[in-house]
């Protein structure tokens, strides 16, 4: 598969600084028709959990051959390794801390030998000047732009097979036979998105009977649409990415509950069934 | 009229999340070559009234046949129509909760039977997965690249004549002879923009010698430009917009007068002189 | 040199109003085929020194021909001139306020009389009704247009030779022979960055083994990347920029430190050597 000419670009760095606009700027010189779309920028400070969620949320909705640019980097300037990944339906450049852990796995299933991993050793696609501190200028900004202009992978470095894994867990069942996940996300609706998917709780024969336990409340029952809501209550629904989500109609879960990313959640049945380990 | 090859976006999903970037990239998987602007993504959330101003302000100052693409939606999942209009001079498309109906009302007064407006009904253009909670994706951002791509609107679904009304209300003669308006938007900068125009005060015999009533306050004469005032006083002025804001040189009205978006506001002649309720 | 088809865009607009939309929307009227790259909207309101900042950390960074709009006007509406400037690396469009100052005084050391600066005077590349608020809408998105069409910059007025300072000082040797310099900019992360730069310890003989005095603070030596500071503990280094930062590794130096842009340092060498004016 060739890349389509799009480049998305997600980071920690936020928009009151340049730094985003440079990397742009080096795209531009090397890859002067790429599209560029910005998926945030306002992951929390070297969340790389987060930066892996919404990637996820996100990348299956770009036409085949994208290519995702992430730069959620807190081990810059130490030795970890820098990455060019191809799956048969996009590509990856970003450093190897656990942000496209998920995604590989689920490529590999899917596709098996159809995914390469590069480890990105070739100074002739950096810029001459490496600094430190910025290796999304100078390192992943110019990959991702010569990839774009048709560099094929394997020249970019040597195959890698094994990634840094990422720092959230899978959710899985406690000894107490519940289902225990966490929040990876707060939206900007102070949704509580967790890692818990509808696939996970079919899996656990959990149904709509849930009951989700969140710090000292529980929440009963699964709730379709938040117009079936009433105000200030606080429901568990499943997204729009069909993971389960903490919400409250025209409000902030996240205020409601007290809760922030990181918190864990924990899910049983309404009859209190202990839940198996799943297939 | 055909599409320009413009889609602007405005929404009330922040930038936190990946829902802007989603909503891009089903866009671009339709319509490849779209060139994608962003009005804004803050609107207050599920705030029509502030997302109605601001798309008002904007349309007019991009070329002719610009799609206008806005979901600040509410009613996501209850029975709530879905849109897509069209005028001689652009675009529209997205839930039917007042967010368009002050633009209809004017097109219809400029253009008459050049108005056309369309229920969203045929599935054959939306996502085959339709959520609950994400009509954005799934409906609206797909019907807008088809309509893009050149799809008449009328195969998009049934013609429909009136739309829900908005729930902020145009401004009026009260019964003590003031104009009596609201203010729709606190920009960054703090300045309280009002939904009354030049135009209303035109209407009423108002000229420069008028008196802004706020809360307990009241602001006298229309200042030309924020350089002729003193600093930390509020001011009244007739802004870019043409509408009537209530400012601070180089602070923030907002801060200073105590008020925030839907306060009401009241402007009297200095002599005291009725309105009428004008032509 | 011409024009690249590139148009950055640098304010301090914020994105919560239609006001950047609006701009782009003028844009693409005149020049439709105009790419569009927003460096910030962040700025703090009419801090133009921050804006001079951010504009010249990012520049070099486009390809060659790329044009550089600026609008951070606290100005507007008063006497302040509206300028265009062509150098053989870029082309600004912006108020005569400073914030082009150091790029032009740069430019005009590297290339002499390359550097050409006229003064917007022909209303005839203005939108025909000019605002009292908004030249960024009025007067330079249509010229910044019109310029990236293949109008040449003469065309637009007359040449400028004297351009209107900035309003943050060089660094320069104090009477105790100390480097003083200044925080231009807090960014996303905290970290506080001078205007002092590797330029400025080289000429004035410092090396690694500097102190940086901060308000009542002293950071001791310079360190190489954040990977080798501490926990917790600010530090100075070297950013990506060249320029020297305050930092506090996975933290912010502003909070730890108590400081914001504006806030004066002051560079001594570990020995208490007095500093000489340098060359």
């Amino acid at each position: 598969m060739q890349p389509n000419g799009i480049i998305t670009l997600l980071t920690d760095f936020g928009l009151k600084d340049g730094y985003v606009a440079i990397m742009k700027g080096v795209i531009l010189g090397i890859a002067p028709a790429a599209r560029l779309i910005d998926v945030t920028h306002d992951v929390a400070p070297q969340a790389v959990g987060e930066a892996a969620y919404l990637l996820h949320t996100c990348f299956r909705y770009f036409p085949l051959g994208t290519l995702h640019l992430v730069v959620v980097d807190p081990g810059v300037g130490s030795e970890r390794k820098a990455l060019a990944v191809a799956t048969p339906q996009a590509f990856f450049v970003g450093p190897d801390n656990g942000v496209f852990a998920g995604i590989v796995d689920e490529a590999r299933r899917e596709y098996g030998a159809g995914v390469e991993i590069v480890e990105l050793q070739e100074p002739r696609f950096w810029r001459s000047d490496v600094s430190r501190t910025f290796h999304g200028r100078d390192i992943f900004a110019p990959v991702a732009a010569h990839l774009l202009q048709g560099v094929p992978l394997r020249e970019f470095g040597t195959p890698l097979q094994t990634l840094a894994p990422c720092s959230v867990e899978d959710p899985g069942v406690d000894y107490r036979g519940g289902l225990r996940g966490e929040i990876v996300h707060v939206d900007r609706f102070g949704n509580c998105i967790t890692n818990i998917t509808v696939e996970h709780l079919r899996r656990h024969g959990i149904d709509q009977q849930l009951v989700v336990e969140i710090v000292d409340q529980r929440l009963e029952g699964l709730i379709e649409t938040y117009a079936m809501a009433s105000f200030g209550t606080p429901i568990a629904l499943i997204g729009s990415s069909n993971h389960l989500e903490l919400a409250v109609r025209n409000g902030s879960a996240a205020r409601a509950l007290g809760v922030v990313a990181g918190d864990r959640v924990r899910v049983v049945t309404a009859t209190g069934t202990e839940l198996t380990q799943g297939k």
